[in-house]
């Protein structure tokens, strides 16, 4: 069980690595889409994907809802609608014509909606690793959803993630546990448009920070 | 701007995908590391390619510090001393003896330690999408970690997460700005051992749930 190396593991050669590194380049928050459907099957084998994603204590509090029910959807779009409103109304001037342009979401031409959650208390992992960060237990989620997100996008899909919501109000909507919280809100389907370049910098909104400046030495 | 497709954009294909799949598979969270050191030039590498994670807003929150003073490091490595003893105390019988006799860090041996912190209340992104959600800012240096890490083991390398911190401490030891959160600390190295399994599955600590029981539909 302790043996040194594994017979079977894998060799990740420099060819595999740059298309790796241009995999993390070209994947997007995708807000416009294709109407096309997303085949189930994919959809199974990216969750199952997903699911491989480290968690605190080997915990695996991750979530998924499918949100299918189109009254449940709508609510969900009437969420994002109030609280993009809200936001923009935070804004004045030329900032605020700007954010009025921005599209935030694609959540009503998507044909996927994917909820992750985090069950925040979890039995499993018997709480290792997150007494003093509890916070952990929904990292563990984000590192899932990066994953399915990853997946997706080498499969040509487009994710694009929506924290423009009310958490509470949707997992009500959703009408899931009461310890279970909304740790992203996913957009999923085959994206309009390929781009190698953020929305947000290409409209202006934000541009890109040199790496070196975000490095320091202790 | 908004041409509907780009001319270079790379096509990922089944072996990449297959290969990706393996990746996130083999992918571990590694605690026993060789002593070799690790190239300057690939930690400066796969730093840049973490800071293509996406980020709510387009804020790049992340902040990478590499803690190379013997001091702070020591300092570190008994903040994680003393809260693995506080954990180990709050478990009984069976469950204190297997806890007491996992491998939970490799920071003593590991050649690099780099911490990931977020910088709460970032200038950059003007604030959007994080109204309502301002976790989304911690996440989104969860998704450059995942990146960071994803791309070390594609280079043969381990990296370890240690949660089992004092946080605040340890920001303290690191002398990072007030506003700054730690949201992972990494061990990284060449790792000692390879295995498609988690450790704490391995020695009988939990289990892998069965990825339907996390599937949802609403």
């Amino acid at each position: 069980m302790t043996m040194s190396d594994d017979p079977t593991k894998p060799v990740f050669d420099a060819a595999f690595r740059d298309k790796l590194a241009e995999l993390f380049a070209w994947r997007r928050d995708v807000r416009r889409f294709r109407p096309d459907p997303v085949d189930p099957a994919l959809l199974d084998d990216l969750l199952r994907q997903a699911s491989l994603a480290p968690s605190v204590g080997f915990s695996q509090p991750w979530r998924f809802v499918l949100v299918e029910d189109p009254d449940r959807r709508e609510a969900i779009c009437q969420n994002f609608e109030t609280e993009n409103a809200r936001a923009l109304a935070a804004y004045s001037g030329k900032r605020a014509e700007q954010y009025a342009r921005l599209k935030l979401s694609g959540l009503r031409e998507a044909p996927v909606h994917l909820a992750a959650f985090a069950e925040m208390d979890p039995e499993r992992g018997h709480g290792v690793g997150r007494r003093t960060m509890p916070e952990t237990v929904p990292y563990s989620v984000v590192t899932a959803v990066y994953t399915f997100w990853l997946a997706a996008r080498a499969a040509e899909l487009g994710v694009g993630w929506v924290s423009i919501l009310d958490p509470d109000a949707a997992a009500r909507t959703l009408a899931v546990p009461e310890d279970w919280r909304l740790v992203a809100y996913l957009c999923v389907g085959y994206p309009a448009e390929t781009h190698s370049d953020p929305e947000l910098e290409r409209y202006g909104w934000e541009s890109r920070v040199a790496v070196e400046d975000c490095i320091y030495r202790r």
